[in-house]
């Protein structure tokens, strides 16, 4: 399905991040892109393009993503443009606004999991700020992953299948797929505490996850894994048994 | 440019919110729309949906907005979805995306202004989160605010107008409009201290809230006052001097 342009995709070389969600997408769909902070120079392209200095609009933050002449920032909003010319978006326009609102929904729960480990500032270090990221865990474990993975278990139901939108898989699945990947490896015993009740939910994850367009790339060294500069970081003292 | 749909808006009646970015351009447009919530009975019809007793998806929270048989939640879809409609998202693909992408950053930026005084869990009280309030504030006033008004105003400079996307007004420029003017609700020394370095993008609040096609809507009671249950509060011990 994909076209005939080939993608740059510029993102923080180190991390999944947020770029993961655009790279996830590309890959399943076998779209030609370049990942452009990992080539050669990459990250002074990079640089450049955030002080102003290449295509308009000038993106706010990495990731963003040049297709021809167009340069697009914002998550969701590249997923949104990207999403039906890779046929990862379902059918028709209410298809392409549903499943582009689940992306949504699904950033703000990532935007939450980062801001367990930084609840102060960005600017910040973990360590200076462990007594109110120790506040802030407890609430995201106990309330926020069941509100929000309890929600899509439930569009599960509504759909009486493993996608999100629609018959197909579209890129909300493979958000969603990754996103619970992120948070198990961030908070390993909340999820498993969870587990029994979100089967629709790791079926659908198991289901993106062996597609035979996505499982050779998550086998791949392009698939960075999660680590402690990413969204989704593993401090045990976040995450009691 | 309103089209024949008679809109239904759900969003809580009490506060702003992120309800007010789609009102603004639905008020803007002239299009015809009911804010359910704030009819009688309103209050159990949106929670009757947020039950998922009614149309799929399912919203996960309030805004969203039913047009004809398609309902979709997210503040920002919902203008993607209107905003061509409403002739309030530019000229082609390109600037509705680039309209889009803008949205996405004042949601960021959005967001951040409501953790700035829920920082630990938006389950408690700010009363039981004061001194991290207090932490996290200080970075928001300080590093947080300059850049995303400071992004606003080179895309102002880049565009040499008042209007973030094309030569006319979007959905995002009303967004931005009514973001500082949230943001001078809720730590007016801290923006009074910015005014001098966002020339720009005071010119484009002006403009937009001076629109004949808006200014009515502002001066009437269907517009809300910001007030301490909603996103920007004005906690003068979060904005000193």
């Amino acid at each position: 399905m994909a076209d005939e342009i080939h993608y740059e995709l510029y993102y923080w070389p180190g991390i999944p991040g947020r770029g993961e969600y655009v790279r996830l997408a590309l890959e399943d769909a076998g779209a030609p892109y370049t990942d452009v902070a990992r080539e050669p120079n990459g990250m002074k392209r990079m640089q450049a393009m955030l002080r102003g200095e290449g295509a308009r609009p000038r993106p706010f933050a990495p990731p963003f993503l040049v297709a021809g002449d167009v340069v697009i920032a914002q998550t969701a909003a590249i997923l949104a443009w990207l999403g039906p010319k890779l046929g990862l978006a379902g059918a028709g326009a209410a298809e392409h606004a549903a499943t582009h609102q689940h992306q949504l929904t699904i950033a703000d729960l990532v935007a939450e999991a980062h801001d367990v480990h930084h609840p102060i500032a960005s600017s910040l270090y973990y360590d200076d700020q462990k007594p109110e990221a120790a506040r802030n865990a407890k609430h995201f474990r106990d309330e926020r992953i069941p509100k929000f993975l309890g929600y899509f278990e439930h569009v599960l139901e509504d759909q009486a299948g493993v996608h999100l939108v629609g018959a197909k898989t579209t890129y909300a699945d493979l958000s969603l797929a990754h996103t619970l990947a992120g948070l198990r490896f961030a908070l390993p015993n909340a999820i498993a505490r969870l587990d029994a009740k979100i089967p629709r939910v790791r079926a659908l994850a198991q289901e993106a996850f062996a597609r035979p367009t996505l499982a050779p790339y998550l086998a791949s060294p392009r698939r960075l894994p999660f680590n402690q500069q990413g969204i989704f970081r593993h401090y045990p003292e976040l995450d009691p048994p």
